[in-house]
């Protein structure tokens, strides 16, 4: 086997084997999860090789339908997915679930989060789960997400569901990549549809109201029609499409049979108008965009360009030096 | 008066005179509100002109004491704003508000918003309002607020106040380049503490229980000072500083007074420990970072470029060309 250059050495069960990228990619194909785990850590961690092994994967993407799912902390937002993912299951379909869970010293392990959450999909070998923190900032998390979200495609997982606490840009940018958003409301939860103003209405194609079962669910989908009535129009998204406003009491399974089937009728009436095609092109303008900016920052900053930044930054601090000089030092660095 | 080549032409007064960047930088030293909120609307803009002016301006930085101020959607963010910068103006201090709204077509109106708040601080040359929406993304809302709060700063505001509705990330990147950060929380609200879990805890330095006559006040205290002592390790942030919680009524003006006294503490202690001088070193990395990746967009993005990222991003949808060969032509577009 003649070795690729990227060829790295792994520990699989006390062997020690070269593992090419070509090789790892094929595994990624056939479904492996190490293989699958592993390519997401790499991505999570901004592992050179996760580059190479993405640009192998690409030509095996593009037919997964990705759905992000969003709402605040305590909606439900877990249970839903587990639900709609068994739904999914049950019609023969694989699944792949990636649960965004922004870093926070509070929250605790993602890791515990995913071993209890794959109990519910115990020797399941079609659903995959997998958390993945936020590192770094200004649109690292989008880049990640994305990134996992070809590998579960290339992996052969027919449905990608994404889910993430939604409430600002960050997360929304994570939710837009999505071909269908869900955007989960509950009753009596602040000051209801008011609390979820900023930006999270805007990016639904449905709305699920969770624990429907709740006092207050009938207020709330009133407001939400009424809602939907005064601003008809969307920033992005289907054209005249009004986001069904689907009910559900995801813990007992109940409207999850109904939620599959307002995604699929979205999902059809996408196709048929064209307006998928139109997404997908809007979709990978952001995506070439967000890569752009991490290939300029992998430059600028490789190396010991950290330390090039560090003192700029304390010169700029000083004022010693204007900000704009030493961003030009920067990209001169980054070969501008 | 020689011409600047950025010289342009603005109607004042019926007067049309030609205005240059240095004219322009002098008029808000001066403190002109008009030519305050002309520069941050350049900066919402990217007009051009704006890194011009914040070159010119930026010698003129470095004096304002940045104070964020997040929460949640209905804690009462703009009525302590507006509160505590009362408070400095009766201390003689001169104060500048940013008030951060990502633009939602359900929310309306910043402009009309500004003029409400405006007239609580009428005739008081001392105070300058203004709402920023929020445009493009990906680190584009940082980005421009950052410009903003140097313009205030340049225009020997003393105090410059910047509000947002914070739990997403983007939210939470623009009050951590403030150098002390409100958190706000109220009684009553979802969750409680469990539903402001997703970052937002970490970023304060100080935390404000608002609509603290409420019930439910004493119990969500505990809870802070609970969560407080099982976490005392920040991500960044004053070294053994355990936030205080301040408890205030924002709308009867009750708190403030102490508000404004923690705040000078946690200022003075922050400037003798040497780490005010960390964080503003921190913060100029981050800013460094978010002008770079500016740059880069304006560069491979500006004249035709959106065109030349259509027709790549066309191709890859279509899986006939790799996003990493994609990218690769954008940079070289942009000269890397």
């Amino acid at each position: 086997m003649k070795r690729h250059p990227a060829a790295r050495r792994v520990t699989i069960q006390n062997f020690t084997v070269a593992e090419t990228i070509t090789n790892w990619a094929a595994r990624i194909r056939a479904g492996e999860p190490r293989a699958i785990s592993r390519a997401i850590t790499a991505i999570e961690n901004s592992d050179p090789r996760a580059e190479d092994l993405l640009r192998e994967l690409f030509p095996s993407t593009g037919r997964a339908y990705l759905i992000g799912v969003t709402g605040a902390p305590g909606t439900g937002k877990s249970t839903l997915v587990d639900k709609l993912a068994a739904h999914y299951r049950a019609q023969g379909k694989t699944v792949g679930i990636i649960a965004v869970d922004p870093t926070s010293p509070y929250t605790g392990g993602a890791v515990l989060g995913d071993r209890i959450r794959m109990q519910g999909h115990a020797g399941d070998s079609g659903t995959f789960i997998r958390s993945m923190a936020t590192r770094g900032f200004f649109g690292g998390l989008a880049r990640a997400t994305a990134d996992a979200v070809l590998v579960l495609d290339a992996a052969g997982k027919q449905v990608v569901l994404v889910e993430t606490v939604g409430v600002g840009q960050d997360e929304i940018d994570v939710v837009q990549l999505a071909e269908c958003t869900l955007v989960l409301v509950v009753p009596g939860f602040g000051d209801d549809v008011q609390s979820m103003k900023a930006g999270l209405m805007e990016v639904a194609d449905i709305f699920v109201l969770n624990k429907a079962e709740r006092e207050g669910a009938d207020r709330l989908e009133q407001q939400l029609h009424a809602m939907l009535e005064l601003a008809p129009h969307r920033h992005d998204g289907a054209r005249g499409w009004t986001p069904p406003v689907v009910r559900t009491t995801a813990i007992e399974g109940k409207g999850i049979g109904e939620l599959a089937e307002e995604i699929e009728k979205f999902r059809e009436r996408r196709e048929q108008s064209g307006e998928q095609r139109e997404k997908i092109q809007h979709y990978w303008k952001q995506r070439l965009v967000l890569l752009l900016e991490g290939q300029v920052l992998a430059r600028a900053l490789g190396g010991d360009g950290q330390r090039l930044l560090e003192s700029l930054a304390s010169e700029v601090a000083q004022r010693r030096k204007n900000p704009y000089t030493a961003v030009r030092e920067l990209l001169s660095r980054a070969g501008l």
